[in-house]
């Protein structure tokens, strides 16, 4: 139950058809914590997938539509007490701004994929829009909903690490390490395709969580980067791989590894950072344990759910210690905190400090410009700023 | 929703009241994938806190009962349609076969914590009762629901490992390495009194998942064994650790280590199996890989969701490889397989065999055998038969 | 250099002949801090190939000997500047006894391998005469060299882990899960001939590695034991894996698996141990590091040659952290130790403590009677006390 | 023994004084076979401390010298049977190539420690002088010589990774994330000191390292490099944090990291490639160990010294499986294998193929075009051509 609210918060979701990856896992998402209800959907691009979708989900037939127009249309009109108040967008990423856009003026609260758009352009006019409304915006960057990498932002945040000097962050995997697109996997098909998924791959689908994360913990703005792109598949249009040098307000410095050919890897996102004082290190798929680098003693395991974490991280957790939490858990986080978020807002209360702690669409602007940054070094073969 | 049904499965809760941990693990697990929907339930021991639970889980007040014996009665009075269909009971366990029995009177299927019971003798006597129904019974023992424990079995199953030599297995937990039950720690206290716990902890409470597991992956049947229990913590009538060397009938041998008092250990289960061809290890705290152990080549690291796996493993995943599964992905496990063996026979039909693949209440009765016989072998100090 | 000296000291050695693999780690254990110098050897049971690997060795052929009886008569007779200092014997356990006994008796130090001996009494006669010399005699049970071993061990001793409740420790190997001493493996066919490797295999060959690890790190003494062995390959007469559970004096207990037919394990020796108040855990394959459990904070991971170590540890190692020192460095830090012993005596001047850090004879004692009680444990099938 | 000489190499040092780290390993290295004998050496730069040194090692006083120019010309004039037939430099970087060019002239065999020289033209010199001769010229990038590295080069070569499109290495450490030169830590001091080190400190120092093993593994050769240079402590003239992107010729990428700030860290290097069909990751902290990361199947884990391993793998180890070797055995294959080369060259024997596997003069020459590419890239913000 939504706390504020006493019932289950009412979604929709654009996008999530038959075989979409993301679209589940936003469902299991939404549905772990019980404060959310599935009640609207407009599963794909064609009606019949769609309609098939919502029967799958056990969605009444007049709440599946066939176009996501459509939905924010039909769904408007319905009374205050049945429309849903929140919609879910999982499509490719081109679809984004005008799907938020169209529910936002709907007066409706968005959970939105990443990355935010194509470009920084309509991503920073989408930003606008949302802060001409009263709406909530929740970006979906669902690596910052481990609890881990709350501590580790909590860390950075009372000053454990001193003055941050370094950050060596990777994003390594190896499922588009073969052409897999030309012989019909959606998951890469789109991916591939400048049209729906944007003017870039690795950085767009990855390498905006990197960026993402870098910033959530550490706080740090890039003043300049310089990028090499390269795309090892034959055929490829758009890059596979991307590492990034980072220079940043205030001296630190940064390395950015992203790779969808890295063969072998499967989601090896990890994140390094070096202080003057300490470090800390952090890998997504061992993501319960966080490790604290000193500089005269030795280093410590800090772990899940244990009693001497931070008020962030426990926050964000649900099992003890030892009982693992993965993947789906903090992508619930991001889901938890928007709701209640958006449960304060129609409740007209004030929510809570903790529960703002989601990605919002500003985050999703400056995602936009660190890639059309290292879009534009890569072009220029240097440094540029941002 | 239940693919048989096309709609959720109605389910009923007995225990879990606020603060209950694996009441709302239980809940979870029934959340994550949509094919449960709870509808009524008997928390607390209190009709106060009973209610106070059913209106936090927005639960409607008629369906929230004072007491499970209500609840058992009132439900069976309900039209077929409205009354739950499946009771998960998650009380202590001392409770475990009153509560079972009585919904399994009532005609309704049977989701249940472990250990069964508190004695082999009332375990055996709920077994014939089950039996003399048509209804599905399934024991949580949740370890068995990791993809990669499906993995093991079938790597046995299939002669991978050649004849099994060899178990050592371990379940070590520090969280009770102070008398905390007696300063009001809930979870512990129940676990420390004989009344609710039954006559053992460490071996009821861990042990019993130990024995379960190498049951599961092996199909090894214990024909002797010699226990060590101890209570280290002043004042406890029962073990906080125990110790067991094991021989299976063929030959092969086990140890099982279980302590609830090794300090810094979080929920340390682990599982390596020697055969005279190759052997494997598992971490339930790394629950996403499983190591395969050679004799003559690399150790093979396999890893949750690749396509290489069998079918039972991949049959109980989500996500693509690299993408974290945890503790509830496992117990959800159970609750899907068991829902939709539970929607089969509702439905009439022969439920799919893979859905199958869950702890019955054949192996909760083992299960009680092995906790007796450590029991009774630590009372004579030496090797007892089973 | 020997410091006390300022030369080598001079050593001999009986046994280690082409192909040995221990003879080979004494040298190289010798050679690495350039405080032993390689004089004499009797190296193999028959004279030619005694000769043969004295010539490898680019000894002198008149130090060279035919049987370590001669060689301990001659050496005896060369004036005290030529002589050996010490002797290194590294033959099959069987021997152990026999030529220390010889060498003692002619004045010469000695280090030998473990087991000291194939039974108590004649391990118990060989401590007696030992302490009857001044001689200094140490055996190279050479876990117990490694630096965060020693680490460990002062954690034990300065109360950091409070009152020790229970070891887990375990050393399996796989080498021997198929019958390669029938096929003329050398190493492994006087392990399994009891005429040569003793009463048994793996408790004499590894299990009293645990053993004396143990009680290294804790100072345990046990006082009953159960032991439960097998020969898991067919035609053997000496037990291939032997688990073991442990009641020490002062109530804490342990659990000891020791396996040679653990298929795929390599040198899979590992120490647990959990105080009441802090716990800790090393693994041999990964020497460098050594983990402490605390109650209330996260985990340290502890490092070998870190400035924040005990002085023994430190004293135990030669390069900075992060440079992996391994098993011949461990075995080296024994060498070293007990050759400036023997140093400071030949000096006749009082050795530093620091130095006296090596396993003695009587540890070779304890280790027989452990190993005498676990057969007596297997035959008796119970539990036996010590 | 030197196999082909059937004695020692006798050797001489020049540097190597009282608290000097590597001329420490240098000595150490070439102890552990027992194939070298230290005969003479100038270990400081005043007479005082090297004769200090001397007496410490137990040297002939006579074969100590006060400086490295008296002791080339003092050993030139010894009888060939009694000069050194090898010297092993370990001075600061400014020093190899005289002292290398003085004791090539007089006829005698080289092991050097790396960076080779300051700069490019010296090492290009250097070389051409070693090649108008028939010595030995070894230089000591120790991190080639671990038998997982060669095993990993061994992989790529038989083409088992497929092409090789990227590469992620890192040096990491945290050691000089504070001003210890100031308080006189002299590793620190030399490193941080343009006079001695040479124009860079983490890339010579470290970073060549990282040249060196990535060409060793994959002989790919640099194309172009951008590279990012900072001194993050205060007052530093060279950098202490370098951090590299790649291209190599035939379209690999590469990134390297290099720090010495990343507190925490001790000898973080890593490598890790990945070719269009299978990947590889070696960590120098955990050497024993080299993973292979394959497309369609679960990663391997190979371990140091298993029989499945290459021939030049198992050339270079001492132990089995399970017995860690560290980084002083690493650092002896390379003085095995050039002293077995040197004495095959002395011999007039054609040497081991096996045996010419040290990296040679030619090597250090591209590692400083490696690093003046670097340097040049910093000065101009930006890609440079090698």
């Amino acid at each position: 139950m939504n706390p504020r609210l006493g019932r289950r918060l009412r979604y929709g979701m654009v996008g999530g058809g038959p075989g979409a990856f993301i679209g589940d896992v936003h469902r299991r998402a939404a549905a772990l914590d019980g404060e959310f209800e599935l009640v609207a959907g407009a599963f794909a691009s064609t009606s019949e997938r769609s309609f098939k979708q919502g029967a799958i989900l056990g969605l009444d037939a007049s709440r599946t539509y066939g176009s996501w127009a459509d939905m924010a249309e039909e769904e408007a009109r319905l009374a205050p007490d049945d429309r849903i108040e929140v919609v879910s967008i999982v499509t490719p990423n081109h679809l984004h701004v005008p799907v938020a856009r169209r529910f936002l003026e709907a007066g409706i609260h968005v959970i939105c994929d990443k990355p935010l758009a194509t470009n920084a352009e309509e991503a920073e006019a989408l930003a606008e829009l949302v802060e001409s409304t009263r709406l909530v915006f929740a970006l979906t960057h669902n690596y910052t909903g481990y609890p881990m990498v709350k501590e580790a932002r909590e860390l950075v945040r009372i000053g454990r690490l001193g003055r941050v000097r370094k950050v060596v962050a990777e994003y390594s995997q190896g499922w588009l390490h073969q052409p897999i697109e030309a012989s019909g996997q959606k998951q890469a098909e789109w991916r591939q395709d400048p049209d729906r998924a944007g003017p870039s791959s690795a950085l767009g689908d990855i390498g905006s969580h990197v960026d993402n994360l870098v910033r959530y913990v550490t706080g740090l703005q890039i003043e300049s980067l310089c990028a090499d792109l390269t795309s090892f598949v034959e055929g490829r249009v758009l890059e596979d791989d991307a590492s990034v040098l980072v220079r940043y307000g205030g001296g630190a410095r940064g390395v950015y590894v992203t790779s969808q050919v890295s063969v072998g890897e499967e989601n090896g996102l990890s994140l390094r950072i070096y202080g003057d004082e300490a470090g800390l290190a952090w890998r997504q798929e061992r993501p319960n344990e966080l490790r604290v680098l000193l500089a005269d003693g030795p280093a410590e395991v800090r772990t899940r759910g244990s009693a001497y974490l931070s008020e962030p991280s426990l926050h964000n957790t649900r099992l003890p210690p030892g009982h693992p939490e993965g993947f789906i858990e903090a992508f619930a986080n991001i889901y938890r905190n928007a709701g209640r978020t958006i449960g304060a807002v129609l409740a007209g209360t004030p929510p809570e400090p903790l529960d703002l702690d989601f990605p919002s669409v500003r985050e999703g602007v400056r995602g936009m410009r660190f890639i059309e940054a290292a879009l534009r070094s890569a072009e220029q073969n240097g440094w540029v700023s941002l």
